[in-house]
């Protein structure tokens, strides 16, 4: 069985499912309201819902005729706490970079001490 | 062929993808550096590398002996801000629930009038 971090980021990787779960950041909608942007038969919308639902990304209500789908905050959370180290990395890169090129850039330096 | 974005998630949608990344982090490291710490054969190791590289999250370099791969940010960068709304997402979420909790909890509320 996959871990938990896998399965979000699996669920991720389709256009489709991301745009469901876009969708339903602006509230629930039922599996009807879902399909109808998409060009896809109901048997597909639903097919990438259950795969959001094992990711754990949304549920859906009991309510026998509606049933809304609604957006679970805590599968994206991880993944989105997983990828800060990353957020570090990078903004520390553009820090040195920037370090780097008032450093080296006379203009650089010159319109920065200009303020 | 897949966007950019499911290229970038479907990458990291496995443990060792991900614990490669995570130790490029710390810095460049040859491919038989990175295989270390898994209980790995080389080719296994360099087949995931060549999804990283597909996904253009890391690049090795092309020095004969050591060709040491290295962290892209640009497609975590891209994964991290398509993330952005769902924090917004939840954090208005987490907002709404803790200003109902101090409108409905009288304790919560002395706690907070206390200060």
């Amino acid at each position: 069985m996959a871990d938990q971090l896998s399965t979000t980021f699996a669920a991720l990787a389709d256009p489709t499912r991301r745009a469901i779960l876009s969708r339903l950041t602006t509230g629930e909608a039922s599996v009807t309201e879902l399909a109808q942007p998409f060009d896809m038969s109901l048997p597909a919308v639903t097919k990438h819902l259950k795969v959001l639902q094992r990711a754990g990304l949304i549920t859906q209500g009991r309510e026998a005729q509606w049933r809304p789908c609604k957006l679970e905050a805590k599968p994206m959370r991880e993944a989105a706490a997983w990828m800060e180290p990353y957020r570090r990395h990078w903004e520390q890169r553009i820090d040195r970079l920037d370090q780097f090129l008032r450093e080296t850039t006379p203009g650089a330096r010159r319109s920065r001490t200009r303020k």
